[in-house]
This record gives C-alpha cells, structure tokens and sequence, in this order.
C-alpha cells in the first residue's frame, strides 16, 4: 500500500452502475518521512468516511475490491485506513492532530 | 483511477470474438490541475457512452473487467465516468461546459 | 491496452505445460502518432493469427488470460487484435497497407 | 517478488475492518547485491513474524492475499518471507547475522 | 512476458507455508537485442527447472500463479520457459548454446 494525502475530489454524474453513491476522492502519493508529494495524485474510492486533509493508506489494484463497499466494482483504488502515526528508522514521521 | 482525455480511437477488425461490438478509444492521461497531457496514451474501452474531447475516469487491470459490457473480456483499461468537474486544493480545476 | 510493433519471436522448447502451442512473439510498443519505438519490448501471445510487421492492441496482465486460447496459462501479455486505423486529434495517425 | 527492508510501521485505528489485527510494516526495496535503498517505500503486511531490520521478501498485487492471514483483505503487498541469504553472480551479497 | 537472466538465488526458511520446496532464483532482466542487463532483478519461482546462466522467460502477476506448481502461492514472478532462442528484425539476436 502507499500512504497519501486527501487532497480533493472528483464529480462524475455518467459512471459505471456499481459506481454509484461511491465518494471519488484525488489522493496525493506523499514521501513517508517528509509528506511532501511524491507521485502522480490518483481518483481512489472512500472505504472509511475519511476526508480531505487526511494522511491515508491506499490499495491498487484487485484488492481494491476487497471491501464490502467496492466488491465488484470497477475500481483499482481504494482508501483503507486512516494514519494515526508513522515511524520510520525509530523516528515518528507523522502523528495525527 | 486516472483521468485522461478522450483523444481518438482504434479501428481493428480482426481482433479477440470478445471484444466484438466494444468501442475502442485512445485516452490521453492528463494532470488533475492542468489538464495537460501528462504519460502516454492508451487504449481504452468506452462503458458509459462517451465520446472524443471529453476529461473522464480511466480504470486499469482486473478492475477494468467489472462492468456488464466489459465482463470476461481481454481488456486492461476501461471508461467507467465522464467527469463533471475536479477541485483540488479547494480550488475547481475543471469543470464540463 | 497499449499499440506495439510485431518485431519477432521467441522459442522455448522447455516451457510451462500450458504454453504448448502457443506462438510467442516479441512486440516493440509504438508511439501513437509517430508510430515510433517507445518502451521495452515485450514477449506476447499472439490469440488472432497475427504476424511480424503488424500493428497490434496488446493486453496485459490478468486479462491477457481472457481469451479461449490463452485461459488459465501462465501468461502476462496477450495480441487480442491486429489494427486496421488509429485516428488521434482528427488525424489518421495509422492505416494498415 | 522484490527484496526490501523493514524500516518502520504505520499506526491506523480507522481501517477497513478486514484489516484489523494485521502488523501494518515499513519495507524499503534494496538493491540485492548492495543492500542500499533503491525505490520507494511501501506499506506491506506482515505474514511470517519479521520485524524492523530485517531483509525481506515482498509480494505484490493479488498475490499478496494467497496466505491464510491475507485471504480476501484489502491488500496489494505481503512480506512472505524473511531471508537468510543471497548469492549473485556466485558471491554472497546478503547473510543473515 | 520479460525476457530475463537467472544471476543468483536467495535462501529463506523462516516463509509463507505455500513457498516451501520452491526454488527461489534471482532474475535480471535483459535487453532482447543486446542481452545486456535492463532493469532492476527480481525474485522469482522456478517452474521448468532452469538453472543460473540460463536465459528465461518471467511472467508477473496473477498469471504467476497459472502453473501446478505455483497454484495458490503468494508469488508474483515465475520462471515460464527456458529460451532457447530469439529473433528481432530478421536477426537471432540469443541462441543458446
């Protein structure tokens, strides 16, 4: 999984059926000491009600699909937890406010 | 997701029976604040009706097999939603005329 | 799915079980409106009787596996279809002679 | 399957429920003859008790859910193994101390 | 497919259950023409019994998974085919010896 930030959303009205009442959130890749940007940003399907501003964790690919909300759906992104904290070389790099 | 442009299509008369019937688009991904092009193009089955010029949301992989057009087809890349508009940063950095 | 150039061939007499048979050819992605060499090339599993030379739709992945000849085999690129025409912008980037 | 380090962890209360229980690790892919960091770092889940400063095996995609811990979760990267040595070119590059 | 040379071999004993017995070898993939190492090495099952030296063919992904002896295994790379040789624009470029 890679760790991003919630940085906006799209709006799309003509989509899959199974996309429906879906929330389309733009996540940015971030560098897991610095949380500066780190890649392109992405559309990814909200799992877990987070929302814009939050450091989040998310899976590509299938495994997209392996939630209750996005079973079968056309989706290769999705948001599946919320970050509380990350620790990298015994150093806490991220700690939620 | 990426967003991309609908930028042309592809013509193939001898091709997999199951992609029979399918429409075959070129997307161009673009940035999600310039919508500039942004990596290369690719070819992408069309699952909701759109058509040259428009900004939509392009699935990759299994993922892209989860539509009722695409089922069981030998296809990477779908469309699965024409995008009304895009905010980043609190700011709208696309919006569908 | 991606646009490549059919360049050549790949033989393998000691292969998994489920490749018997199958015809392995090396495709050289192309480059959309110039139809240049851009990327590695790839050894793929010709499913409609294509050829060196030709112009070709190649899938990857687990959809490369969504043909009848090509089911359950151990295969991560497959030629699902030989191009007839790509238009780009409104021009005719490719005809096939 | 690459061969990285685990550096660190990620700490997340709100996560898809499928994920509860898991060990969220740091792994940073190494170069195998070096050892140095080489890409970027990933959020995988840990399957066979491994801890930080330990050289690792890493799956990606769908195959990352094919243990018993990770069946059906949401998931796009597993540590499978944890390795004692290496050998390139016939010199061991890697053992453990 | 990638076209790759088998270089080394990695040892892990403490691994997912489902890798035991596998033959872990490390592959570095080539260029087609120049047979000169093009990208970064990889860990991957053996699935024909080849050996270092040999010049093989890798599949990635799911489709790792599509022969007897890797069904159900957390593995992303397998070696598919021992090449025996290859032909680019006319010229064999490999031949094994």
């Amino acid at each position: 999984m890679i760790v991003a930030k919630i940085v906006g959303n799209v709006v799309s009205t003509n989509k899959a059926d199974r996309l429906t009442g879906k929330k389309l959130l733009v996540v940015q890749p971030v560098d897991m000491v610095s949380l500066e940007p780190d890649g392109k940003p992405l559309v990814s399907i909200d799992t877990v009600g987070s929302g814009v501003g939050e450091i989040v964790m998310v899976v590509g690919g299938s495994s997209a699909r392996q939630t209750e909300l996005t079973k079968d759906t056309p989706i290769d992104s999705a948001i599946v937890g919320v970050i509380d904290s990350i620790e990298i070389d015994g150093k806490e790099t991220f700690h939620k406010r």
